[in-house]
């Protein structure tokens, strides 16, 4: 029996996948479970997989391969699974394996010191650190720009959300400028005069975890196919097959680790719902980082911050914790849908949080098309806050530029991801609304299958079959429209 | 700069180290986290693991580079590395791809199977699966003999026993076989008249975790290089420089899971205290099996059954569960040294343990040179039981050859090691005790710092230095004298 050139490179996919499994495990257990010491170990075996698999993806007779597979008689799935293995393949081979070492030398360094440079507020070190980085990653952008015939920062945005180009993201983002400052003051304006109970704690550890797992239950996460940990840095990581959530806990608030928890659970299900008769295959994978955050803020903000939700809630956390006012569903919706400008992004309610990553989008933006440098970024930081979201952060760097882990690790291009996932959950819900008048009623009644159901059918069995705009259309009947976040947003806060 | 050849050979074994480093951990998360839905891809990623590192092992272009450096100048220390680096190559090389493939399925079925005819108290159903695994482990000793010149058995013993041949296990076998049986009707008739009181339970698992990890630390485990954790089958996994320990909890017994993390303690300060600089080269792995089974014998028998440390625990176990008769140091030290002939090797004291490892040695070396068949081991194992402890196991395969899960995974010649590091465990002893007259008052003050320093100058920090008989010579004057382990036992159980 012949094999086909197809089926030697969905072997060779399938040999990737499983290495790659390996390196997500313990990945997973250096953040969940590792002590101190097995670090540089650990270090050192992660670095030797991830030369094995670009070595793998950068295999000379990759190219011949796909093209002859091109000609073999495949059906329309196939096709896609080949249309991203050539992606996965052009954006490995692009990058030569002395860059790549380079930089995750030049990225690893930065990090770890950037863990104490950011409360140390030391600006002034991190950039020694962080020239290299930009460097190295200004010299991908041009290789990959190079090769893909896209403009530099498209072409690093390309790594995260294939297809996506700065000029839609300028015409979206540009809208939600104009009106997101106004519908800020006007929510604020209307909030100061409700009145929302603080909740008292301390709240137990093991109860706070309980509570997880009981929403995460609610939420339809297949614990026989997953887990939730503890880590500093909350994550959905593993494999489809397994997914590993972490989340963490402080004993004064449990809200901020629920409702993570909540977050990452989308992102879990997602990976838990992916075509399973193709896992393995680039086409079975997650389709973008923005249809993935579309996923994990349809669970937190368009599902979690529901009122019928915190009504679920409610019942729950007072079992865990004892009755108390700040408990009661209208009061939890309250602290759940609380809107404040503040410094830090991760903090940030749905209504600010657009600002935090229009700020950091046209920053990073420049930095990588060379039109500022590093030491520019302080002062164009403090004027968009002011800008935006009208907050002082001059001389506050631990809560300014050092706050994410994305410059140091050289992810630039991700950012923009948050807020068009933020706009595709109001899209996906704005359809669900079209097809199920009475959504909100389920939603309050606890019935959420038909949710899950709508996302399983048009985002999770799809995995990769179809490009992002493509996938939009078959699922809303529109490619990505922000209107419909603007609309969720005036409704919930302004309604 | 010319590399030699020799530094070559060490960074393939680096190489190699950290793909087994990824093995190892998830091997350890598959039998301490992973949940029941992520088996198939785990099995699928390790075997792909094991592929890789049998093709690296096997790399055409060793033998020659082997050969080269030899030529090299090299140290004492990089000779013995060389050697080791030969013997691994060797051992894989002797074995065909596509024989360890058909062994590595048909030990997983038969395996997999045993877990639920075990139980039923299914032999024929065994069987079934059992006479494929047989066959091939006959072919692997064939042709393991055929390049080794050594005899079968002795060549599948030498997988975990380098050095160790069946002469020299019949001699000291042969001794034990004579005086055993009488010791233990001595030993058992004495403590048949002993009051020994029986712990009450129920004890709650969380304090029977922190006791084990208070034992642990007072055992020298380093916490900052490892952790505890739970699995249905304790082991001791991980790396050396992330040891990983596990356990398992029953609430009407603390004594069980307690000794048996004083015994993987013993394997993890064995993998923790590994010559350090030259971690990821053979020679700095851990000698034998029955050496690493004399570090956890050292631990748990030696140390841990020491009336001395029972004066220890007592404290621990009162702080953690209160104050009742059974947990007064002498009720303690009685109930971890009773002796009654039983099934279950792995429930037996350290008394009757050999007769348990004697029984299969004598079998299972019968089945590997072909002199019995597989339907001929009840009858076997009934007569020896009989022989050996008095017990009567005729029909009873649950509790009779179905007990283990090592003949069915095929890991025929390991048996041996457990007696053989009973009797080096002894060995040490008795050499501490020549060096360090005042050795037991020391144990029973709790200095137990002279023992570990002496365990890891004369075993840990030596790795693969010597062959085994040149180590038991530098730490104790002699190779392997069992009168030591007779005079242990007859200390402890008849003075």
């Amino acid at each position: 029996m012949n094999t086909s050139t197809y089926e030697t490179l969905v072997s060779t996919w399938t040999r990737m996948h499983h290495f790659a499994h390996l390196q997500s495990i313990a990945g997973w257990d250096q953040a969940a479970n590792m002590p101190p010491k097995g670090n540089e170990a650990r270090a050192a075996a992660l670095a030797e997989m991830a030369a094995l698999l670009h070595r793998m993806r950068t295999d000379a007779q990759l190219p011949d391969q796909l093209a002859r597979a091109e000609q073999e008689p495949l059906s329309d799935l196939q096709r896609a699974n080949l249309r991203e293995m050539w992606r996965q393949w052009r954006a490995s081979n692009a990058l030569p394996e002395r860059l790549v070492q380079r930089q995750q030398l030049a990225n690893s360094r930065c990090e770890h010191a950037w863990r104490t440079q950011r409360p140390a507020n030391d600006w002034a070190g991190f950039l020694i650190n962080f020239r290299p980085v930009l460097a190295l990653a200004r010299e991908e952008a041009a290789l990959l720009s190079q090769d893909q015939g896209l403009s530099k920062y498209d072409a690093m945005m390309e790594r995260f959300e294939p297809g996506m180009r700065c000029v839609q993201v300028d015409r979206v983002f540009g809208e939600v400028r104009q009106w997101l400052p106004g519908l800020i003051r006007q929510v604020t304006e209307r909030q100061s005069r409700e009145h929302v109970v603080t909740p008292k704690g301390p709240f137990a550890l093991a109860s706070q975890k309980q509570v997880c797992e009981q929403v995460m239950r609610l939420l339809g996460f297949d614990f026989e196919a997953g887990r939730l940990d503890v880590s500093t840095h909350p994550f959905c990581g593993g494999v489809p097959e397994d997914v590993r959530m972490t989340t963490r806990f402080r004993d004064d608030d449990f809200l901020g680790s629920l409702m993570g928890t909540v977050h990452e659970t989308g992102h879990g299900r997602y990976e838990q719902n992916l075509p399973r008769d193709l896992l393995g295959q680039p086409v079975a994978e997650a389709r973008s980082m923005a249809l993935h955050e579309s996923q994990s803020l349809s669970f937190e903000m368009q599902l979690g911050c529901h009122p019928g939700f915190a009504a679920q809630l409610a019942p729950l956390l007072e079992q865990a914790f004892g009755a108390q006012p700040a408990l009661e569903p209208a009061n939890l919706h309250r602290l759940m849908t609380r809107v404040k400008p503040g410094f830090i992004r991760v903090d940030a309610d749905e209504v600010t949080y657009p600002a935090h990553v229009i700020l950091r989008y046209e920053i990073e933006r420049l930095l990588i098309e060379g039109e500022i440098e590093p030491e520019d970024v302080p002062a164009l930081w403090d004027a968009k806050m002011m800008e935006l979201l009208g907050v002082d952060t001059r001389g506050n760097y631990t809560n300014g530029p050092l706050q994410d882990v994305h410059w140091p690790e050289a992810l630039f291009g991700y950012f923009p991801c948050y807020s068009l996932g933020a706009m595709y959950a109001a899209q996906w819900f704005a359809t669900m609304r079209r097809a199920m008048p009475d959504l909100d009623a389920r939603i309050a009644r606890g019935e959420l299958g038909a949710v899950f159901e709508w996302l399983r059918q048009n985002i999770w069995s799809q995995g990769s079959r179809w490009t992002t705009d493509e996938l939009a259309l078959h699922a809303s009947g529109e490619v990505l429209n922000p209107a419909h976040f603007k609309a969720h947003l005036e409704a919930r806060y302004l309604s």
